[in-house]
Order: structure tokens, then sequence, then C-alpha cells
């Protein structure tokens, strides 16, 4: 889908994204959310389940909330690895910096099935990159590789 | 738009409901989610902010996760309680075991404005309720009552 | 919400408006789309229901594509309707020339009840007007005004 | 995703859903959607440019109101094939019966490009059948093949 599929990112900048994204944007420590991998096409964190993220105390189900917000903050991810992808000739700095002008502009999720697992996995692609608008798909998965939601979401970029 | 306008709940059941949102909800909890009212027309909440909710470290926003999860919850009370008021010659505690059943089927939420504000305050209305499936629609506001974000859901009623 | 309230268009401004939504976006004109009202808070059209537009043989419903494509069309109105009232210190072909930089990002569409009726209307306005981007919120209604439909939508308005 | 994709289904079936989809649903056959092929498994389907169905008379743009609604109708589609898979058991009729059950509850439409083009290709799949709920994903290309727009709806279906 997008051009920018043969760019390598410095091992720093993959590292100090990582850092944001997991330290930085405090909620997502407050859900838990760990990246795997992160690249110029796409990302793939990881979701460990916790009590604190249960929907109702009948069930050990993971609330729906848990899920919208684990697919915005994903999205954004993708987003900004491809907007760095694109920006490679800019210091690491420089395209980091972006990171604090990325907004949501919107997102659907449509929740396909209950979630009961132990550990939750989040992919994320962009759809396309524009200059001022990113529009993302996302995927919510349970351990076994089901797939239990999807989502979209469009993100203003500049 | 609906017409069980007229219904006046029993405080138990109001209060029980409260319960089960602010506590039963786990997710919720970990939110700070806390009901400020709920009639058969809708439900209002509100949230003080903590920095575990925020967005990006370098600004105090509230992250949009927040929002997406707050609403998606609040489209479910005001579902619940729609439902309850229909169902006023069941006893509360059959009315209360619908909560389980309850399911949402897709959210979508507009990001309207970034969101900087000591506490929040979110409103649900139920558009339609059907036998099956139920319609809503949120919003979220920062404290002076300015319109940060919108929502609508469907869920799955039966 | 919006600051312009306060503005008046000019007639002609209205005038070449409503001709470029009727006829100058050729689908709204197969689709039959008439403009009731359009300011700087907002737009009403509506539609004499026929037979092109059924959804299904069996019954006289419209179909939810009509709905659809209505709404956004909706949106794009006020939207554009919005932007004008921003920009009165243009001339009014300037204004008019923003139409053709419109375009929708996406949209949502919750069907609350089938639709049956001699005579639809549409309203649209606007919740955030932005540098970049807008956002709407739509509703269809039959004749007697019993709500059908409602959506949302974003727009880049560069 | 589904399980039944070994469904094989009879030439009678398959031709009578075409028939319905094209020539029933009214507003298909104003649009000039034709079924290139439809299984167990998804649909597919492709629409001839003309220019009714030109969103601004300044470009040749398809208008996004042909988009939504084609998606609309293609997810209908995808979900009444894979409730004739499931139910293999009942009459032909029984099982065409059914399409004048379905309802969309609600459809989401990302616009990724805009589209200019002499043909149009829609696909659609059904990411889950439930008893009550259906959710599928759609997508909207050009001649060549490129991606347009994508979307996403719930029907109910019982």
């Amino acid at each position: 889908m997008l051009k920018n599929k043969d760019v390598v990112f410095e091992p720093e900048f993959v590292q100090a994204l990582i850092q944001i994204f997991e330290e930085g944007i405090v909620f997502n420590k407050t859900l838990g959310l760990k990246v795997s991998t992160v690249g110029p096409l796409g990302a793939v964190a990881r979701l460990e389940m916790r009590p604190e993220l249960i929907g109702h105390y009948g069930h050990s189900r993971i609330h729906g909330g848990v899920i919208s917000a684990s697919l915005d903050s994903m999205g954004g991810l993708a987003v900004l690895a491809a907007i760095g992808a694109r920006h490679m000739d800019e210091s690491i700095e420089a395209r980091l910096q972006r990171f604090s002008k990325l907004g949501t502009i919107d997102l659907r999720v449509d929740y396909l099935r209950p979630g009961i697992s132990e550990r939750y996995e989040m992919r994320a692609e962009v759809m396309r990159l524009g200059s001022r608008v990113a529009t993302t798909r996302m995927e919510f998965l349970d351990a076994h590789g089901k797939l239990l939601s999807t989502g979209s979401a469009a993100y203003i970029v500049s």
C-alpha cells in the first residue's frame, strides 16, 4: 500500500518510539501496552490481561474500552512510523517531535467476539498517509490469534 | 424519543445499577467513572483527571482512549436504564441481571477538541431501543461544559 | 457551537450554493435532493420519494444507501456554509470555489428505523470547523418528523 | 474466518440472489451495481461509471454517496450469502426470503482517495455471522485495483 516499505529505521529511532509509546503516552502504560514490532508498514503490540482491565466482575472478559483505547493508540503508532519513514532525511529527534502533533480525528471499533484470554495482540497498518490526514486499520486478537475486534481511525498528521 | 419517560426507578435499583457500573465493571473503576444521574432517558457521569489518564507526558491532555472507553461504558449504562424502564414488571434483581447480557456491537468516537481539564463529564442517551439492538449517542465535555468529543454506539440487548 | 452565528449571507451566495449542491453535484440531482435552508449554522434539505430509491421491491422502504449518500452530501453542505461564514471577506466566487476542495474523510450512519414515507428531510450541523478538518452531525427524518437515521462525518477543508 | 467455506450453492440460488440484488433492490439498479461473484465467503460486484454518478461537475469523480450506498449493499449481499450457506437444509425459496429480513444497523466508510475511473469494483466479506448480528468489511477499488475506500457495517440478521 505504502511506498516506504524499503525504509530501514535506525535502532535508536525505534527504541525512542517505543519508549514514548510505552512510557510517554501515560495511559498506554496504565493499560500495559507493549510494542512487539514497529516498522514503516505497521505496528504490533501486546497486552497481558490483568484484573483492572476486566469488563464485568462476573466474567473475566476484557472491557471493550481497553480494546478501543488500545486500537486508537496502535493506529497512532503506525501513523507515526509511516511519517518517520517518509522523513528519513530529518533527524531522529525531529521525527519523534512529530508524535506530539498527531491527533485522532475519529475512531470506529467493531466488536466481533467477547475476549477472554491471558494475553492479547494488537495490529495496525496505515491504509493511506496523506499530507494532512492518515487512515489506519487495526485488529485486536486473543492469544490464539482469534480476531476479536477490528477498528479503523483517521488522524491529523501535520 | 422513548416512551418510558414517566417511569420512576426504585432507589434500590438506581443504587445497585451505580454499584455495578462503578465497581462491578472493573475497568470503569480503573478509569474512575462516577455516575451523576441515571434514569429512563439517559445517564450522566463524571471523571476526575489523574496523571494515569494522560495522553502524552508533554501535555496534560486526556488520552483519547479514556474518552472512547468512557463513552462505550456510558452508552451501555443508558441502554441498561432504558431496558430497566421497559421491564418495570420484573424484579430489581432480574433487571440487573440484564447487565451481563449487554454487548457492544460497535462504537464511533469523533474527537472534536483536545481535552485539558481537571474534571470531565460524560452524557449518554438512547436514540432507539429495539428488541435486539439499541443505539445511543454520547458526549464528552470538559469542566466548563465545552464539548470535546461525541460518540455513537450500537448494543445487542437481548 | 460556532461563533459565526451572526453572519448573514448574501442572497446571491445562497442561490449559487444551492445551485451547485442541487445541480453541480450531479449525484445529488440523481437522488433528487432539494435544499430547504442553508446558513452559517447548518443546512436542511428534503427528498421526494420515488420508485428508483426503493430498497426492496417487496416494501416501499427507502434504500439505506440513499440515506448514507444524502447525509454525506448534507454534512458537506453544512461545512461549506460554515467555511463561507468564516470567509465573508472573500468574494462570493472565491467562497464558492472552496466547494471543489472539500473532501469527505469518513462517514458513519446509524439506521434507527426503516423509512417508509412520501417525503424525507435531512439536517446537518457543524460540530467543529478547524483549519484542516470539520466534523458534522446529520439527521434523516420522515415526513412526520420521526428520526430514522443519524450520521456523523469528518471532512478535509484546506 | 467462517466455517462454511466448503458449501457449494445451487446455480438457481446464485441466480436468484443476483436477480434480487440487481433488480429487486431497486436503488442498486439505479446505481447500476452488477454482481461478479457471490459465494459463502463473500461477494464481488462492479459498477460502470456514468455521468449521473458524478460528485462535482468540475471533475469526473464518483460521488462519495455512490460509494457508501454500494458498500452498504455489498455488505448485505455478503451476509445473505453467508446466511444461505448456514441454512443449506432450507429450500432455496426459504433462504431467499431471508433477504427481506436483513437490516443495516450501521455503516462506516473511510474515503482514502478520490475516485476517477471508468469502472469500479466492490468487495465484501463477512467478519462474523452471529445468530442476531453480522459484521462485514468492504472495499471499493478503481479499474486498476487501486483501493479507494474501505467500509465496515453491522447488520441485523434474524
